[in-house]
């Protein structure tokens, strides 16, 4: 069978979802909704859907599920409107801004009685699934200490950073959601240091560029995560999760294995640039489980309570980092 | 425009190429050419081709391009007829196991004024094209030795060897199309050995399991290249080509990055099992370049004239192991 | 020129020193003290040195330099007696574990004019040096981030842990003067978080073995640094700074480079197991260091002020993890 | 109980000698002879020894061994004088140019019944001894190639190579005995194939700077070497060993572990420079092995026997170079 979608906002991340929903066997696209009736209409040709509106969309029977990849400031609404309107919800991070907001839309949802995933992507990535694929089995032992190294290629555009909620909630969210799922247990105390060392255009938005963050978990488990906005050799997306019997970690990917050597050494590739690169498998693995999920088998999904959760943790990271002070969850 | 093509071949490979261009933008594909017919069809339900036979695929004027992936004792045959139809031919390697009917292959291609492109997918593999980009921007000074390693993960069947025409003519031939791409220079001297070291199978087959080559050119550069039919780590694909001022070498390809680390040290994952996931982008990149060529623009195919080079070669090697002689090109 | 030396402590530490001492070409080993008669004899015979008395060795006018290798708790006075006796002092850390005690031992040496070194040995680690020689050649661009790893094979035995001062001022004092070292800035706040993760007998004793901590620089610079008595793979003993134009980072050192490969994957040594054998060249490093300095040349040693500083820092993780708060310096 | 030593020859080998012997517990250097009364009385001040002719060290009843670290032309005279005189006798490689001069001085030792241990340092390298331990413990299952890549950082001058008896007697005669001793089985077929790439002087010298080799054995395991006299990334100096089961390898040693980020990628340091630093420790077990076998204890020392089949596989690559064809042993 064929799970009908809409898909909300034609942008960077909504293309990659549109292409892997039109080759998906199991998919069928049906419609684009972005406020660009332009970008809109281009990706909709290139994938064999067609332009709505939003309440055309959700009024349409044979969508089975919306994909929400609009602005973080629509998320709330359309996931109410969709959990309304009884469709299942896959909806890209975060949440909200607001955890007030993001709390009501998990209520609407529940009340709905939909399913609503999170888009947390680097749970599908195929390293990151090994890692905890190795923890379960054993490989490290009890784990006890988690570090994530967390860095994009280059700062976002000042407009964008000043709508993004900061640093904390737009992008280390994924390293703390990875926190989550890797440590086994939830985070009970964060502390967070921060500095605009990129660009000062972020710190006179108000926000930092430079970050690290300690998590520590009810039974002693550490957490440590350093983010940055820019980073010279691609994207570095890196975990290690060490624990008594040993450690176990998923390095950067590059674009070939090829290595050069000569007079200064050997030198190989850079980490793929950035996220469309090196989470490509992680975007079509994240579709079949949330396939898996609508077809209601086991599937590996995040849930809206993991997005609320991580949106929590942001927020504590922030207001440690304003205060100064560790904050208790 | 789509450019249509007829497949021949609805086997392991025949179905990565069917796939592909069932992906692909600017191809598609019209007919499936089988002796199975449940072969055929199963690959050309899924691709939305049609079962055909050879002359109706050959008669049909929306085929642009034949497709050949079936045994290798049909190829000749196949070409013949394809350039006599006027369509343009992609020939998995090897051309014939024999020179003389390979040449005619090529004569008659060459007078139907056809495009003959031999499937050596190695050339389109990422690192190994990195690998000739590198030389050709002077990476590693002039060229002096190349070392090409190629294992496959498996024998064989027995049944297979039989028909294969033997290891050089079997496996290492893509080796030999290799050295010949990085060498810059026609090899003019070949010496082999070989040993059936993995299966008394195969050497009652009258043929080799594990091999080492030595090419030379004329100028002095040398190659050497070793063969096994079993690898226990994956498909062992490395190559690296030393000169002047240094080296450039591509590696094996891991699944994914992660490493674990315990008393016994620190383990990564072996290469990649084989060939479909390996070369699955040069499967890939090999099909934009033909239809690249196709469209008349420049591109980096390997042409019949490559493959009776390759081939060549590989008669000079099975010619040396049985003399116990080095043979002049 | 020899240089003589006494040597106080003949304990692991101390034999380092007295082998070092014996095989340079410009010291002299004359005097080996220790509590233990039998420990210094046997070092003393093995080196070519006397068993002596402190007033006796420090009396001696062909003693340019002592030693100070003993335990932690009888640092302050050696330096205090070496200083009055005019002799130049190398001590390994820390100091003292009070730093009213190490402030003291600083101003009697300062008085006396006498040169003070202090053995953090990490600083002579080839590996450590050129990462410190590559931030001063702008490498990295400006430094950003510094994430130190350091993990002991083994937890030590109970009665160690309870003279040692704790973790901080025992094991992750080498980390906070690494830190001090590469983010060439003075941290001003510290953030500890810690758990005793491998031993009960630690947390029984009151205190942890396993730790994560966070400092900040006044102009934003952060580092993580992560410590455990408890690493499987080896002693893990590894940096990397961030800057604005890329990473340089010191892998652990294997002790060969030999990789097997088989369906499991490819496994390479771990890491060297302990101090001795990682530090032994730094410890040799060290030494001529000092050397250097006694002959008046520009040398890089770490003084009795960087000593103090990274026990203030050892002070204020601790203060820090007990009182759930970041500390400022 | 000191053993101890006259050295011949107090040139680069030589120094490297005779400090290992200085520094070792059991040995004790006693002459120094070369032909250079200035080299000779360098050497043997900086080690304690005394500065002696041939005729006065071998009457030296308190000298155990010889170490011949002259030059090539030397060593069967001293061999046979050393014999003569009932010295043990170490003599770096090779044994001589000459068979029959090597086979005459193996039959002289032979009939004092001297111990003669030849100088091969490779089989004393940590990571090759290695390599040879886990195949030996079935690591790899049965051996079935052996790939040797060795390439000195630069060429030796052209007055070297005139008296070198040609690249495979001087430089590759290293990884012939290599060669032989990871095969477990005798070569029964060697094919060479040789340029001069490198310095046009050295071919007009009549000898090549690059090659490649390959060896059978009687039951067809295969090995291939290749040898350039130069190499941009320093002293190249790898092994793989592959079987039924895996594969076993040893690496290139670097300085450090260290390794930079940026925007072309990671770069680590290159291979050590030449083989005073890569077989440094090679060289100290070298001795520790020959003092074993002085005490008639079991040790790994290559024997004259070793010397002189090594020196047979290089003449018959020479004569396979010159004669185009595979030589048979």
């Amino acid at each position: 069978m064929k799970y009908g979608f809409a898909l909300f906002g034609a942008g960077r991340i909504g293309q990659i979802h549109a292409r892997n929903l039109a080759a998906h066997a199991d998919a069928q696209l049906l419609h684009v909704v972005d406020l660009s009736a332009e970008a809109a209409q281009r990706l909709a040709g290139a994938t064999g859907a067609k332009v709505s509106e939003t309440h055309v969309a959700l009024a349409d029977p044979a969508v089975h599920a919306i994909l929400i990849a609009s602005s973080t400031d629509t998320h709330a609404e359309l996931i109410q409107a969709g959990a309304r309107a009884g469709k299942a919800i896959f909806c890209e991070k975060p949440l909200d801004l607001d955890i007030a907001r993001a709390q009501h839309s998990l209520a609407v949802a529940a009340q709905a009685k939909v399913l609503l995933a999170l888009g947390f992507n680097r749970r599908h990535d195929p390293a990151f699934r090994r890692l905890r694929r190795e923890i379960a089995a054993g490989r490290v032992g009890a784990v006890e200490v988690v570090s994530i190294t967390s860095r994009d290629p280059s700062p976002p555009p000042p407009t964008y950073v000043a709508r993004s909620g900061g640093l904390f909630r737009d992008m280390m969210i994924h390293d703390l959601d990875m926190a989550r799922w890797l440590l086994g247990e939830e985070p009970t105390t964060v502390y967070a240091r921060g500095s605009a060392l990129v660009d000062p255009a972020i710190g006179a938005a108000g926000d930092i560029d430079t970050a690290v963050v300690v998590l520590e978990t009810a039974s002693g488990r550490l957490c440590q995560i350093t983010n940055s906005r820019r980073c010279a050799y691609g994207y570095d997306q890196r975990i290690e999760v060490f624990g008594s019997a040993g450690l176990v970690r998923a390095d950067n990917v590059p674009a070939t294995t090829v290595e050069t050597a000569g007079t200064d050494g050997f030198t190989r590739d850079p980490a793929l640039p950035f996220f469309l690169e090196r989470y490509a498998a992680a975007y079509r693995h994240e579709l079949d489980e949330f396939l898996q999920a609508l077809r209601g088998a086991p599937a590996q999904i995040a849930t809206g309570e993991d997005g609320l959760r991580a949106l929590q943790l942001a927020d504590a990271a922030q207001h440690s980092l304003e205060s100064r002070a560790a904050v208790s969850i």
